[in-house]
């Protein structure tokens, strides 16, 4: 049976790989896993349940319930002050989903997507997947690894159709001002580009503010916000993200599903709907763990020597510079998680501009941090 | 903003734009929906709540969790006398995402699929999105609307790559026996073909027995069982559905769907653990209520002048013939609908062959069917 050139021999890849790798090994202290370590709030359960009970079990609609994207865009403008209206709202699996959706409305063959590296391994593929290109934009730490718009269009092409944006940033946890998203929309705009900004991590901001990229002046109607409930909800495993942009590009979104997914879980939705709803002061509280945590391993790893850490902006995430321990990230975590069973992520799999960085996830309670860092240190004066 | 020449301009097709009809009108006697009209039973979500409550609300393993792989396992040896391993099963976002995910993995561009017609006609965009070819094979109703292998054989071409088969069948409700499906297999076989065998009802068989492709000597390994709990445990909002094909099929799908929707609800699955181990009696009874459904609606179809009806074999669909009425099977259901008041489906939405055929679905209480029953027969006299 010949299957598919291009995905009948598809291999697990970048951060997949690690993981697996972590899967098989006893007593390890995990800082790879990019989800919080909170259980979903238990009254987000209950209220998921009672509309199950009281009939909520059939397919939902779509895009979603009404009620519950006129929940997204309540959230959205009271945390960003931003408007959207439920038909400008498409449900989907994940917030993983709407980029798989969103670039299959855009590109033809051919089409050329630019990433912003280091960024979130997997758009590589789903810009293959959609038939597009991928093109390369590394960026520096002295930027705050943000895209430079003379870099930017240095690389733009005739083909290309788009650029992925991701602020608050997986993996760097750096956050873009408004002022540099204002330079980018200039570019954006003089090149006809279309604009994947993805905010799962808009919950996660410390020491800065949150800029939807869809804010900045034009650029609402060239932007696909692609966010979801999995970071600023802890509800990963539920599997509920959304999609807000042009009321026409939002409803090819849903045409597109129809044939793929066909609608979103009831239950996660209706979960999702008192969660928006109830749980603004949750976030705040879960934030300031997070920036306790992200400001004590920075100031952590500070003090080894031949690693250095930016301040925490955003997201759950540190990315140390480690190249002055003369080891190349995949070696670095590697001996980590052999020899000192500390796992983290390798910086290159977010984009070869990643060499160099590890990731570290601060997704465990603040003595297991501890725990981690005091191996850390002790395995690098041991390099 | 120029848009995908192939997603650019989407159209909700076939049944959607019939089902957006109905939802604009109020007092409808709707018997053109495909899911029970039960709702998801009561001791279900409380099971699934109880292990979301126990931490079950992050990220699953992208295949499925293993316990729920194996109750998948189970479930189909108890039923149907198969046995599967939990790594030969993918859990999927309902259905539906088997096939899409299937056909990316098998065909190369222009390759061909072959659709038995009539059939679900989310196939014909599922084939074309995944880049292949869809070859309409037209059954007719004196062969119970099957397949005939010189008639397979006619449309093979050496692009072929497979072929889509559902029994009990979406729309006609027919059932093919072991005979039937040998005769295919041989085909099938002789041609090296794949099978995408959509399996969703096969908890809705009567006075026939189920037959899975799959347990068709020799085409376990050329076979993707595509299955789930929408239509057998009324869990349709819930888009839980499972494949179950060769090892290593399997783990493509997996691959896959990381990056489409980075595995399946929690809270889906612990629910659909819990419903494939302890609801074998509900789905017993439930059938006794769709038989009983659909031989009293078949019956009173027969009585009306001008339309004739197969007895009920399966699913939760009657396809009368309604040639003799004098108009085609749109005029017939939009006459129905807007005059009448009753929703059904036109055959014709599930390939050409269809035409002179409308889909019932008996997903309404006997009283609601009785009512309905005595509209159509008074529409009926009146054409």
């Amino acid at each position: 049976m010949k299957l598919s050139q291009k995905y009948g021999s598809l291999k697990p890849s970048g951060m997949s790989k690690f993981f697996q790798i972590v899967e098989t090994m006893d007593g390890v202290c995990n800082l790879s896993i990019g989800e919080p370590d909170f259980d979903t709030e238990s009254d987000i359960i209950d209220a998921a349940m009672i509309d199950a009970k009281n009939g909520y079990t059939h397919y939902p609609p779509l895009s979603g319930y009404l009620d519950v994207k006129e929940a997204v865009c309540n959230y959205w403008e009271r945390h960003h002050s931003m408007k959207y209206s439920p038909d400008e709202v498409h449900m989907t699996v994940g917030g993983i989903q709407s980029l798989w959706l969103g670039l299959h409305i855009l590109l033809d063959p051919g089409d050329e997507v630019i990433c912003v590296e280091p960024c979130f391994g997997p758009y590589f593929n789903q810009i293959d997947w959609s038939g597009g290109k991928v093109i390369h934009l590394p960026t520096r730490e002295e930027n705050g690894f943000a895209a430079e718009p003379e870099e930017i269009e240095r690389v733009i092409t005739p083909k290309t159709k788009a650029i992925i944006l991701c602020s608050p940033n997986n993996p760097t946890g750096r956050v873009m001002n408004k002022k540099q998203m204002e330079r980018i929309a200039e570019v954006v705009e003089k090149h006809d580009l279309f604009v994947f900004s993805d905010e799962i991590y808009e919950a996660l901001v410390y020491n800065k503010e949150f800029v939807s990229f869809a804010s900045i002046p034009e650029m609402r109607k060239r932007t696909l916000i692609m966010s979801g409930l999995s970071k600023s909800h802890c509800m990963t495993g539920w599997r509920v993200g959304f999609a807000m942009g042009d009321r026409e590009f939002v409803r090819l979104l849903t045409f597109l599903s129809a044939n793929q997914t066909y609608g979103l879980s009831c239950v996660g939705q209706r979960a999702a709907l008192y969660a928006l709803n109830n749980h603004d002061a949750k976030i705040k509280e879960r934030r300031e763990i997070f920036k306790e945590r992200l400001e004590y391993v920075a100031g952590r790893l500070n003090n080894i020597s031949g690693i250095t850490c930016a301040q925490p902006e955003g997201a759950m995430y540190l990315f140390p510079n480690i190249k002055n321990t003369g080891k190349t990230s995949e070696e670095f975590i590697m001996t980590l998680l052999h020899d000192w069973k500390v796992a983290t992520l390798p910086g290159n799999v977010f984009g070869s501009c990643g060499e160099g960085y590890i990731r570290i996830a601060c997704t465990q309670s603040m003595e297991t941090l501890a725990v981690g860092m005091d191996i850390m240190e002790k395995a690098v004066s041991s390099f």
